[in-house]
């Protein structure tokens, strides 16, 4: 204790496609989670914590998707295709001009993107990740901060699975590899009241 | 189906430090999959399958650990320190002169190792993955490996995790996610008797 920390929140994958009921790709526990993500924004919003907005976008054939899920895309299918109402941010989160927007084609932040670079420029040292889905874009993520050397912390209510059981055995896991599993409340209150030390960018 | 397969065995962390009793990582369900980690061996050698062996060795200071790993690594400890006993496969387990060998320092296998250049060369385009333990490395790899668009083989029982219900959630993630999910015998015997087309490198 006692270093600078330096904070940056990412918010993956708050799009409608997933977000939405009736959307092939929606995540049962997304809506859930909603109003805990809107909290933790406005958490960093207020103590000067940059945000990165993490979302995926989509040729309409499905060629810079996983090869797993091309045939989702087959017939004017697919998900997040780019420039459709589907990528948008959900209703009540807005990217702003501060803020970060990244596009990526695979479950990691981290892949095929510049979070790395983005992280590096501005010193950040700490990581917070919410959004959805649990198992998939949110753990890939949290694994990777992990591996590339940033402390991470997962926000157990602004993180969204299919399911329970889901969600729970992945906060296990994420805690159990090295992560820092707090409520959006718990972490913000750290935050805003100055128990947890440190510069924000 | 119809397309060539061009598999790949990729075998994680089994080495005496995560799968010895008493030792500190230690993962509990690891000496249970190491028959099945065995089988998987043989059917792949008899079939041609290239094997490649990832597994971790750190400096004795920790210094090329995860940053909330390094603390073990004080007053001598540590896990699979380099040229120590503690990096060994276990007891049954060689890598043989046609096998590759990569050493990693985080968990997945593709995290700064030449695994997506040794697969490229050899022009694999499905990869196994079985060792220790299911949440972190064998699940950052098969993760990894959807996401680099492999098609990603999980063994269920020559996998191993710290408890049961830790296994289980794993799986199901990883089925859920993309990656087919099956017994060592039932991908063996595809493999052996040719229900699993293609040539194999």
């Amino acid at each position: 204790m006692g270093q600078t920390r330096v904070w940056c929140l990412t918010r993956l994958c708050i799009a409608v496609d997933f977000c939405s009921p009736g959307k092939a790709l929606c995540v049962r526990g997304a809506a859930g989670c909603l109003p805990h993500v809107q909290a933790a924004v406005a958490a960093a919003r207020s103590a000067g914590v940059h945000i990165v907005w993490v979302v995926r976008e989509h040729a309409a054939d499905g060629g810079d998707a996983e090869v797993f899920r091309r045939h989702l895309f087959e017939g004017g299918g697919g998900y997040c295709v780019k420039d459709t109402p589907g990528c948008d941010l959900v209703a009540g989160l807005t990217c702003e001009t501060a803020d970060t927007r990244l596009v990526k084609t695979r479950f990691s932040a981290f892949m095929r993107t510049k979070l790395g670079e983005v992280l590096a420029a501005k010193g950040v040292t700490h990581l917070v990740v919410a959004g959805v889905q649990t198992p998939n874009c949110i753990r890939a993520t949290a694994m990777d901060g992990l591996s590339l050397d940033y402390r991470v912390t997962v926000l157990e209510d602004a993180t969204g699975s299919a399911t329970p059981f889901v969600q729970e055995a992945n906060l296990y896991d994420l805690r159990y590899a090295g992560c820092e599993v707090v409520s959006t409340h718990e972490w913000a209150t750290g935050l805003l009241g100055g128990q947890l030390e440190g510069a924000q960018v």
